[in-house]
């Protein structure tokens, strides 16, 4: 579950997928997502039946209480995914207003997720190690702490891959005929005043590189992630 | 803990503060940190001194685990802070290259501190209720798995307080005196390529929007974090 997570995550970061169609990148984010997201509901399922043929109550644990969380939040996700940026209705001001909360929310529910792993794993150990118990470190322990470790590092990793700028996947083609749509009337009005911004005074040059900073991220948004 | 490493986090995000000026702030966030690192440590000792007074065996968890990595990696991240960003000897470039590590780090370390403290939470709760025992879902147990809940949440709105760009604070007077360092010479070409950028054909609107993008990428941390 947390590996299809992580490659609908980074699918985007990887150089050499730069020259498939955005289109293309999106199909495989939105079936990745979708694959995890069965195996998810799959595992629930496992829980649940586990639970009853043990009789161990259900959704007492913290754990599953924020994994329960994890998953409404994450089939919200996909929802909306679906809905505003892979069918073709939204308009791309909406897309480009929801693309900051969709990779937000994404990178939180997969931090989450690997959040409930960890407590998962903790539980599972307190409760299945029992001659020698847990405190006692026996191998096992020490195996799935290396395991739980590892979690955390994949997780670090992938988030840093997620958040660095300059792992951005390239605009394309098309995104430049769509810029104009989603940049006006304030980016034309920043180009403009950039255009003079050499000759200008002190207070002029702040004003300036504000409206180019969030020119950039408009374009940045509007042209590289929404457009399809 | 994590209240303070929050406040130390957010407290460049706060409009009320961009009228302080930025050498009060670093002072403030650098002297929260060092009031969560005394926490931490004042905690660890305190656990350390509660196993061996109750012979319990130290470090085989994979809360204690992670736990300690997230302090060695926070009293890193403090010493290169102070190092690199307080004291003034460090040259701008390097500020700019470090800051989006500075930054990701942090942010990492306290999504890893949450993450120790909701394991930590649940081993308490199954090693602490007895009778009735934590699956039997008594007043307490809820009470707590809603405390966790909420520090889900609450590191969650920082995470996104601490993301937002437009929550950014405003870059100060004296930083546009000095962004001509850390941006140059990429940052002059790129400007020229922006201004006669409304001619040019498709190609060349590409190149220069990425320029563009870069350009800001460098403005911005230069001139918005790393200055004094």
């Amino acid at each position: 579950l947390v590996s299809v997570l992580s490659s609908a995550i980074i699918v985007y970061r990887l150089p050499w997928t730069w020259k498939c169609s955005k289109l293309l990148m999106k199909f495989i984010h939105a079936g990745l997502n979708t694959i995890a997201m069965i195996l998810a509901i799959v595992s629930m399922v496992a829980v649940f039946e586990y639970h009853n043929a043990r009789n161990i109550p259900n959704m007492y644990s913290l754990h599953s209480w924020i994994g329960l969380t994890a998953v409404i939040f994450y089939s919200l996700q996909l929802f909306l995914g679906f809905a505003v940026f892979l069918l073709p209705f939204a308009p791309v001001p909406l897309r480009a207003a929801l693309m900051p909360i969709h990779v937000y929310s994404g990178l939180t529910i997969f931090a989450t997720v690997i959040a409930t792993a960890l407590m998962g794993i903790t539980e599972k150990l307190i409760f299945s190690l029992k001659n020698p118990a847990y405190s006692a470190s026996p191998p096992e322990a020490t195996f799935v702490n290396c395991l739980g470790l590892l979690l955390v590092i994949f997780g670090a990793l992938i988030l840093w891959m997620a958040s660095r700028s300059h792992w951005k996947r390239p605009p394309e083609e098309n995104a430049k005929v769509l810029r104009p749509i989603g940049g006006t009337p304030e980016g034309t009005e920043a180009e403009s005043t950039m255009t003079d911004g050499s000759n200008a005074d002190k207070s002029d040059l702040r004003i300036n590189s504000e409206a180019a900073r969030k020119q950039n991220l408009k374009l940045d948004e509007a042209g590289q992630r929404s457009t399809m």
